[in-house]
């Protein structure tokens, strides 16, 4: 026993004994500059003066953070399924009521605080496949192939735990977008796994091209095997949304190099640009024939944090399994059950979310009226976004045909690069920073998301009220043309 | 290229590409039995004719599945958190109101849907703080040493993400009482760690020997690197709860080892046997000096889901962490961040479950009523289990001094184990699908949990509403009988 004698005073987990993977992890949504923002916001709070009087974070698609009012149905159903003793409330509409009892009688012992089968409750996995047969146009939809998961994050991160496998040059390589959303990155970092970057095409709207998945994948099968090709439509943070034609090119290349297909389709109802429309990878899939729809492996994803709900805090979300091996299944399903269930209260509301009123029911009209204005605020706000951006010498960003984020390119003089080194900083990251320090504004730099190398981007969301998203983009105005002088 | 060209047809996700460590991970408590109920149930509705009418589900701890009833208050505080018009309402006292605004207030954007910190709501981590603090006599908790979780394993696989590290015999070990709550075992072999057994005294009321401690880390050592050891009390699946004596040897011989110690005390509240107390191991640390408490690191975990409030479907949990590298903590931050944060839903309930009525607000006799209700009724069915089970020759069971669950020694006769080899089940598993297909009760065989070999036990929750509860024990009884004479 003599070499195993601790050492006193020696901590059992340090920098050194700790799972060197998680070292790796990186999640600039949530990084250094969010936490600087938060000691900005205690400093004001103090009476420490600064050149603005609030932090305006526009880091993260944090919609009712912003002000967005979340769907008075949702949260009425959700309220009477809490406490049923509201069944007997006149405030409440009759579909309310009739909603939340059907909700309750779904749960074991009629209540939210039961566990939940690991999968999700049966019937909001009957309405989420519902949902995706009146979407996807009458394509089949199994509940058996439904997943509710603990928001969007938990099933992606799931999926890739299935799929991470081998050792050496037989590791699971996996190809994600860049810019990618860094949820990605982060997991792929946590599993140890390869991350294969392709690059998204920011001269043409940061469209996905398919010489360009071919470059990646021949590139990366020298180092590992690429099993898995990950697709974020419409894109974070990059806003684009995906032509047809596109979703059929990037099917028939994964099918020809068998590749696993994981679609991240959150942003499905935030679609603002004339000619854009959303579709999903399971329709176009099916659209192909059956040569590709009894074959494609495909996990998809959905959420009820983003769209016109913007419920980021219920961490509600399902997953769409498609010509998963059913042994792979059963692994998947147990698995699953280890966490025992998605929080019920989430899972309510995804039903909701899946099954909103109906034209004949009392609550339709306001519901429609409050999806309607919210959607119609955001395509608002993503067009004045452009619009006044691309008014500022050195900013250049493309249309946001979707999502909730521009990924504006921004012109950094030499001579800030030269500063930004000396501080051992990313360049956009020294400059987000100084935007941060002297304007109140909280973005996250593009290094965060990945980038080609010697550009530089920021992601902003377009989530601030009108009022308040104009005041930022000129206060960007302003900061970018004096740093633009400053440095130069 | 040529060696990497798909096979046609060939799934890219199979049995032997997938995570071979997902595939070792099992969770009896939601295994094959448990599916086996779901299907009896189906068959039930389709009319097949069964020698009982209905499945009684005692495998899992889930409250309200069972018919126990949510605390009105805290119902109502986040039907009013859900839907702030109700603060208008009547119907709810001054405090249900008071409280709610509070909890709002603490949300970005004054909304349930919004994002927490990663690390949960500032107001509720000082909330925990405050609560651990009346707990354990005044032993100060610091808000920053909180992390609010989706749930108690959350916390729990966190924690152990970031312990384990190294390869071959520098491989973290972390050492788990047998029986175990399968989680754990789940959880180390998805992260592919060491796992070490130590055996409860089954004799001595499933009391933990630090004698045992010693011979299993010093197996271990020979082959991995014991860094970390936990402990459940109040026990599951074994319902012991420990001294305060035991606790303190745990302690000193986890300081001299140099082990970093997990403490699941989500059943702290449940405690019914006379002269039983529930310790923290945090108290005992800091009743044992600064050399202690200034050292050794822990992490102790509590939940939403058991004690008296039973609200497994929120989710809702926190862990406190004590002397943990600042570096690492830095890093335990940063990989909870990429999950963005727990359901908002079950921080607000972790609040109200830490911050319950005071004496002098409207809520707080009901709330009192129900919580002893809940509590007495839990101590009635402990009794009246232990009681019964002990009546049965062949059936010895442990007094159930605390959580919510029996681990009876149940003996199988040689032919009965004989006939279960021949069927590939282990003797256990043999003898709980028959109780389920004979008399329609679902139990968890003990060879989930771990046990001696040679010995089986069953777990059984005591959830059961009294009436209930007392015939799932009277046909234990009864088909215990009947099995013993089949198979002698």
């Amino acid at each position: 026993m003599a070499d195993h004698v601790a050492v006193p005073g020696k901590k059992v987990l340090t920098m050194d004994t700790m799972n060197q993977n998680v070292k790796k992890v990186e999640y600039a949504v949530r990084g250094p500059i969010v936490q600087r923002a938060a000691q900005i916001e205690v400093e004001l709070q103090q009476g420490v003066k600064k050149p603005f009087t609030e932090v305006i974070r526009a880091n993260i698609g944090d919609c009712h953070a912003m002000g967005q009012k979340p769907i008075t149905f949702f949260r009425q159903v959700l309220a009477v399924c809490l406490y049923p003793d509201l069944l007997d409330d006149n405030r409440f509409p009759e579909d309310v009521k009739s909603r939340a009892q059907r909700i309750l009688q779904a749960c074991s012992g009629g209540s939210l605080g039961s566990y939940s089968s690991s999968q999700g409750i049966e019937l909001v996995r009957q309405d989420v496949a519902r949902f995706i047969e009146r979407r996807d146009r009458g394509i089949r939809s199994d509940p058996e192939n439904i997943y509710l998961t603990t928001g969007a994050s938990d099933g992606i991160v799931t999926m890739l735990k299935m799929l991470i496998s081998g050792e050496g040059s037989s590791r699971t390589g996996v190809m994600i977008s860049i810019p990618q959303y860094p949820l990605y990155s982060a997991a792929l970092a946590e599993l140890g796994a390869v991350q294969i970057n392709y690059y998204l095409d920011e001269e043409a709207c940061w469209s996905l091209d398919i010489g360009e998945l071919k470059r990646a994948l021949t590139q990366a099968r020298k180092h590992c095997a690429p099993r898995v090709l990950c697709i974020i439509n419409p894109g974070n943070p990059t806003g684009q949304v995906q032509s047809r034609q596109c979703i059929e090119d990037v099917i028939r290349f994964a099918a020809e190099e068998n590749l696993f297909l994981m679609a991240d389709e959150v942003y499905q109802d935030n679609v603002y640009a004339d000619g854009c429309e959303f579709h999903s990878f399971k329709k176009v899939l099916f659209e192909m024939g059956p040569e590709y729809s009894s074959r494609v492996e495909l996990a998809s994803f959905h959420s009820t944090s983003k769209c016109y709900m913007g419920e980021c805090g219920f961490r509600g979300g399902y997953m769409e399994v498609l010509n998963l091996d059913p042994e792979v299944k059963v692994q998947l399903t147990k698995l699953v059950s280890v966490r025992l269930c998605p929080p019920v209260t989430g899972q309510a509301l995804m039903d909701l979310v899946v099954n909103p009123p109906e034209p004949h029911e009392p609550s339709y009209q306001t519901f429609v009226k409050e999806r309607t204005h919210t959607l119609a605020e955001l395509a608002k706000k993503a067009s004045m976004t452009q619009q006044i951006l691309n008014q500022v010498p050195g900013i250049r960003c493309n249309p946001v045909q979707g999502a909730m984020y521009t990924f504006p390119r921004i012109h950094i003089p030499p001579k800030a690069v030269s500063a930004a080194q000396e501080n051992g900083q990313a360049p956009d990251m020294f400059y987000c920073i100084k935007l941060l320090e002297e304007m109140g504004i909280c973005l996250v730099p593009g290094s965060g998301f990945g980038q080609k190398d010697g550009t530089y981007h920021f992601r902003m969301t377009i989530l601030p009220p009108s009022h308040k998203l104009e005041v930022v983009l000129e206060k960007i105005k302003e900061f970018h043309l004096r740093f633009t002088q400053q440095y130069s």
